[in-house]
């Protein structure tokens, strides 16, 4: 009999997390994992001895479909940081006590940064106290910021999400043919990759976004308003996507720069929302012109319902990857994309150490933007349109996308 | 030869706007017009000679499938108001020398109450001076506060857009299991059918919004943060849906409470924007608990990725009963759609005299609310759901819906 299976989801949610815990949990069941757990709301329950028997939830493969498209995490998620083990082992042992009573052979968390640098600390604690249980990091998040990997899982259905409703805004902003400035804001705190996916919405139907501020380029608030300016000379509905990370040259953030009292959240990370909310007050001060600003907030990481099939497959190849890798012995590794062409697009997995992506953080490169710092170049265009390509309708039941969710969880 | 038709659209944009656009070139195409004119931007633009002949833009079959998914109209818009023929005259006086140039027989005008009362005021003047030109009415609009008519054709999209989406919200919201407030801004100054709309995420799969807020109930900002508490205490995460339009009882908005000083836009109304966002910092003020606050904005009304397919074939319909009946005769009159069955679900289209429906306003009944105040009853869930009812899938190419628009527009 094969060892069992543990499986866990961590950070932000994304709308195909779903689809890698199906495919870890295909790929451990074909392997002969008689159980597979998941830890509910990541290693923090795990801590709390909180998980379930996957086995037990998915008899048939509807219910395999169901959960590709479901958004969000299914077993919960965390944001709890492991301490370094030399300085407090205790939660370690916990851990490990658990996973051996349950026959645990196989650890797979997905997640992005922290998430792996999680994975990193386990597989390294485990090789102190030689255990035999293998550790490995699935790739996770819409912000596509990690190292190594090509893309990340997740990023090219919110990129998919944000070209189209970018699409969409632009036309209905244009209706009335009469002065308007539409401030779109994007997730993404340190890296533009979200904002900049807006300029896919530019094409032979769509005359596009008019303005992209990545966080990567220091921004300034009357350059902004002059450049608004002089655009609305020649048209009057400008449509703008702006990072909600955007960052004046002294490194304040320029959300901070309005008054809203809700800066700082519970866990003292400050909130960053309110840019566009922002700007759009200055440009309205400044400009005699009405203006909009609008948030996509979750919804671009949560809408399951307008993902890229692409973004769909790779996420449950990657999760399946991740399986088969700890299966054949290797632990401490997450599993990476390497785009071996791109027309026609093909993508394969690959194994990385963990210390090559955990704590990093990938940005946009700078040459990929164009020099006035306002739209994406052809080669970020290349890289990032295989990414949102084809659709995976949802299971629609009664007029809705049907849904599978875990009532523990 | 018969006559030529002019066609307008006004108001606020919908996803479902053009597919009456393309009932009403399609039948009067059918019934013998070579030319169907389209006004741009509405009357306003009408009375500056602005024009095209649609005849020569939908040349294929594929075309007007196009125009059915691109959302927001494909004419332009205008909120123009005329005034009253008998204190200025001149304007009709314009209008009816174009239409007569034009050899135009027919006018059909697709829009909510303000459009309703311009076809209402043409068709009198039209009486008044004996035209031969018919003029009816074409209802749309997403807030569904037509009075007459079952239901408005763009509410069922919006209507699916809302629930669709407060589904996902709702997942997403859940994935930490901590104490979360998530607070949902949807459209409707005065109406509720919107924000009840949210209702209709609750079913097996879903838990469900966990208070839902009318425009029609007066609102206590007090009872509201006691609700939230004592729902909290059960449930960690909350979602809400919110109108943008509730108001205090002396009849203040709520969101007149906030400081923001961008409360009244360029036309003088009054920015309803900012409620779910108030409501969120006085909850974080009063409870120990992390909240968001989410805008639908204007993606509520323009999201044709997502339509319901009886909305968009309504919509076609009520364009084409439109054209219909002005080609027989008809004039100031709106199509309104008539309910004869609910299970199976089927409307009829009808005819009413212009006067019955302008310049009024339908609002949810109250008895379909529950006694809290904070959910909808089955009457409302039975008269929504048919009408969210089935999908019109997007022609993607690369990637991304494609649409059709008018550069002159």
């Amino acid at each position: 009999m094969g060892k069992n299976v543990m499986v866990g989801q961590s950070g932000g949610p994304t709308s195909v997390i779903n689809s890698s815990l199906a495919g870890v949990y295909e790929a451990s069941r074909a392997r002969g994992a008689e159980h597979v757990y998941g830890m509910l709301h990541g290693v923090e329950g795990l801590l709390q001895g909180k998980y379930v028997d996957l086995s037990q939830k998915f008899k048939t493969g509807l219910e395999i479909e169901l959960l590709k498209r479901t958004p969000s995490s299914y077993l919960g998620s965390c944001r709890y940081k492991l301490p370094d083990w030399r300085e407090d082992e205790e939660p370690y042992k916990k851990l490990m006590a658990l996973l051996e009573e349950l026959d645990v052979g196989y650890l797979m968390y997905i997640g992005g940064n922290d998430s792996m640098d999680t994975i990193g600390k386990l597989a390294d604690y485990g090789e102190h106290v030689c255990s035999d249980i293998r550790f490995m990091g699935v790739p996770k998040t819409i912000d596509n910021d990690l190292m190594i990997t090509d893309h990340t899982p997740g990023y090219g259905s919110a990129a998919k999400y944000i070209s189209v409703v970018m699409k969409e805004i632009i036309r209905d902003a244009t209706v009335y043919g009469s002065k308007y400035v539409t401030i779109v804001e994007i997730m993404g705190r340190n890296a533009g990759w979200l904002t900049a996916a807006a300029a896919l919405a530019r094409g032979e139907d769509c005359e596009g976004v008019d303005m992209i501020c990545l966080p990567e380029v220091p921004f300034h608030v009357d350059r902004f308003i002059e450049k608004v300016r002089v655009m609305q000379e020649k048209k009057p509905s400008i449509v703008i996507a702006v990072s909600e990370g955007v960052k004046l040259e002294d490194g304040r953030y320029v959300c901070e720069l309005s008054d809203d009292p809700r800066r700082v959240d519970a866990f003292g990370h400050k909130n960053l929302t309110g840019t566009a909310r922002y700007l759009a007050g200055q440009v309205e001060r400044h400009l005699d012109t009405k203006t909009r600003s609008i948030e996509l907030s979750t919804l671009q990481r949560c809408a399951s319902h307008l993902t890229s099939r692409t973004d769909i497959t790779e996420a449950y190849q990657v999760g399946g990857a991740a399986a088969q890798a700890a299966f054949h012995g290797h632990t401490g590794e997450m599993v990476a994309l390497r785009r071996v062409s791109n027309k026609p697009y093909q993508c394969v997995t690959e194994l990385h150490p963990i210390s090559e992506v955990a704590n990093l953080e990938k940005k946009v490169p700078l040459d990929w933007v164009n020099e006035n710092f306002t739209d994406m170049l052809p080669a970020f265009l290349n890289y990032a349109r295989p990414l949102i390509q084809a659709e995976l309708t949802p299971i629609y039941i009664e007029g809705q996308p049907y849904h599978i969710y875990c009532p523990e969880a």
